[in-house]
C-alpha cells in the first residue's frame, strides 16, 4: 500500500510502498477514507522531544477515519463495511502515528478498544476531526474541567479547538464567555451561544466565572486565568502558545484555585463529540485536501495559512 | 476586660480595656490561656489589604485557646471548665481575629460550631498552635492535597508548618521527601521520618513523587515542584515568600499536573492535629511570651527571631 514515511525531526515526508498490515487479534483493519493533519504533525518535524514516543520510520496520523477492511480473531463487534474514526491515545498506550502506525497510509490496524462507530450523517472528514480536536476540546473542558450545568465558563482562544470548547461547553448547560484578541471572530463566538465576548479574561472578573479554559496558552492567558476565576475556581490549561507563564501565586493560593494541565481526551469523549455531529449541533469548519496534498497542507498549517481543521479525504 | 486593640494599618497594637463579651445563643465565652502569635499578625500591621476583611477597631489573635467560662442559650455539649480551642475561620464566615474579635483579650466569644475540645494532655500552647500551624499544615497534606497511604510525597521548606506537614505525612503512611535550603535543619527533617533530604525539588524528579505540598512559595519552588511531580501529580502551594512564579507550562500540561492553591483547613484537621499532639506524634518547637509581650512578639517575629511557634501564655 501507500504511505507517507517519517524518518526524522527535519527530515521531509516521503511517499512509500509498504506492505498492508495485517490484523491480529483483538484489531481491525481500517481501509482509510479521511486523515486529518495537525500542528503536532507540524511539530515532529520541528522538535525532537516527539521522537522520544516514536518508534521511527514511522507513519504518521492520528486522526483517523475509514471502513472497516478485515476483522482479526476475537475482534467482535465491527464488520467488514462499518464506518468507523480511532481514539487516537491507544488502549496499548501506543499513540496511533507515533508509537505504532497512524492513518497517512492506505490501510491502518486498530485494537478494537480504540474503535468508535460513526453515526449515520457523519461525513468522514468531520468524524477525523472529532478524534483529536472534538477529542481534546471535550476532554479539557468536560474531563478535566468536570463542567456542570449551569455553571460560568471562560473559553480563551477562539480558534480550531476553542470554538468546539465553546460550543460543547453551550450545549452542556453552560453560561459561555468568550475571551479572545481577534475581533473578527467575535461574531462567530457569539454565534456558538456565547453571552458575550472580550479581548483580555481579567474583563470577566466580576462575572464569578468557575471554570476558565485556556486554549491559547499564551503565559499571559494563565496568569489572566487565575485572577479572573472565582473562589476555588477550576483552570484548565491546554493551549501552548509559549511554554511560560508568569503567575501570581496570592490568588492562586486566597482563592484556592486549581490549574490542570491537559491533553487529549477519552475514548467517550469522541463518541459525545460525534453524537453533537450526528445532531447537526456542532460542525467545525473543515478545509479539505487528498492523499498527495498532505506534506503541502502540512506546509501550510506550519504557514498559518489553514482556516479550521485541514483534512486528507482518499 | 485587657485586650489589645488594632486601629488600622502602621498603628501599633495598643493595650484597652473593654466590655467583657457575653455569649448569645449557640455562643461560650472562653476565658483565654494562650494565644499564638502569627505572620500574618505581622501581616496586619503592614500590608493594608488585610483590612478588606477586618471590622476595626478589632482584637486580633486568631489562635485561641482557654476554658469555658459561660455558656449562652442552646450552646450544648460544653459546660464551664472544659479545655476548648477554636477553628479561627469561623463557620459564620467571619474570622476570629479579623471580622470577629480575636483571642488578644483575656476572654472571646465563640459559636460552639467552631469550638474544638482539647484532648487531655495537651497544653493550651500546643492547642494554640494546633489551630492555625497545625490546621493549615494538615489542610494542606490532607485535604487539599488528599494525601493517601503509600504515596511519595514531597515536602518543600521545613520551617514551622513545613515540619508539623511532613510529620503529618509521615504519620499517615506516605513515603516523605523534603526539599530544604538550609542544611542546619536536615537532621531534624530526617528525625520526623522522612526518607531523603535535598535542596532542591528538582533532585527528586526520577522518584516519581505523586503529591508536592510548596511550604516556602519562593516562585522557584513552585516551578521546580512542577518540573519534579510525576504524571497526574498534585502540588498544593501553601508558602507565600515570593507572590510570583514563573512556571513552564509544558511539564504541567504534558504531565496533567494540578496545581492547587490552599489556605488554612477544616474545623476537623485541628482535631486530628490534636489527637497526634495527645499521643505525642506531634510536639512543634513552641516559644512562649505572656499577654503583655505581645506586642515586642510580634516584633520579633518581623524581625524573624522566633524559632518554632510563638505563643502567649496568659
Amino acid at each position: 500500500m501507500k504511505a507517507w514515511n517519517f524518518t526524522g525531526t527535519h527530515q521531509p515526508f516521503t511517499k512509500v510502498e509498504v506492505e498492508q498490515p495485517t490484523p491480529g487479534p483483538g484489531q481491525i483493519l481500517i481501509e482509510m477514507k479521511a486523515a486529518g493533519l495537525c500542528h503536532s504533525d507540524v511539530g515532529i518535524l520541528e522538535d525532537e522531544k516527539w521522537l522520544d514516543i516514536m518508534d521511527l520510520p514511522a507513519i504518521p496520523g492520528h486522526e483517523i477515519a475509514g471502513v472497516v477492511a478485515a476483522v482479526g480473531d476475537d475482534a467482535t463487534g465491527y464488520s467488514v463495511g462499518d464506518r468507523v474514526c480511532v481514539w487516537p491515545m491507544g488502549t496499548a498506550g501506543k499513540a496511533y502515528g507515533y508509537g505504532r502506525g497512524g492513518g497517512w497510509g492506505e490501510y491502518v490496524v486498530a485494537d478494537i478498544d480504540d474503535v468508535i462507530r460513526i453515526p449515520e450523517g457523519v461525513p468522514f472528514e468531520l468524524a477525523a476531526a472529532a478524534t483529536d480536536a472534538g477529542m481534546t476540546s471535550f476532554g479539557a473542558v468536560m474531563e478535566a474541567g468536570k463542567l456542570q450545568k449551569g455553571e460560568k465558563v471562560g473559553i480563551i482562544g477562539f480558534g480550531g479547538l476553542g470554538q468546539i470548547g465553546a460550543r460543547i461547553a453551550f450545549l452542556s448547560g453552560a453560561e459561555v464567555y468568550v475571551a479572545e484578541v481577534n475581533e473578527a471572530v467575535w461574531d462567530a463566538a457569539l454565534a456558538t451561544g456565547a453571552t458575550k465576548v472580550v479581548k483580555d479574561i481579567r474583563e470577566l472578573s466580576d462575572i464569578g466565572l468557575t471554570l476558565i479554559v485556556d486554549f491559547a496558552g499564551f503565559g499571559t492567558t494563565t496568569a489572566g486565568a487565575i485572577e479572573a476565576v472565582g473562589y476555588e475556581g477550576r483552570v484548565v490549561q491546554i493551549g501552548m502558545g509559549k511554554l511560560e507563564a508568569t503567575i501570581n501565586t496570592y490568588p492562586l493560593i486566597m482563592k484556592h484555585v486549581n490549574l490542570v494541565g491537559n491533553t487529549g481526551g477519552s475514548r467517550e469523549a469522541i463518541a459525545k463529540v460525534l453524537e453533537f455531529m450526528a445532531s447537526g449541533d456542532i460542525s467545525p469548519a473543515i478545509e479539505l485536501t487528498d492523499f498527495d496534498g498532505i506534506p503541502e497542507g502540512i506546509d501550510r498549517l506550519h504557514r498559518g495559512e489553514v482556516r479550521g481543521r485541514l483534512v486528507a479525504l482518499y
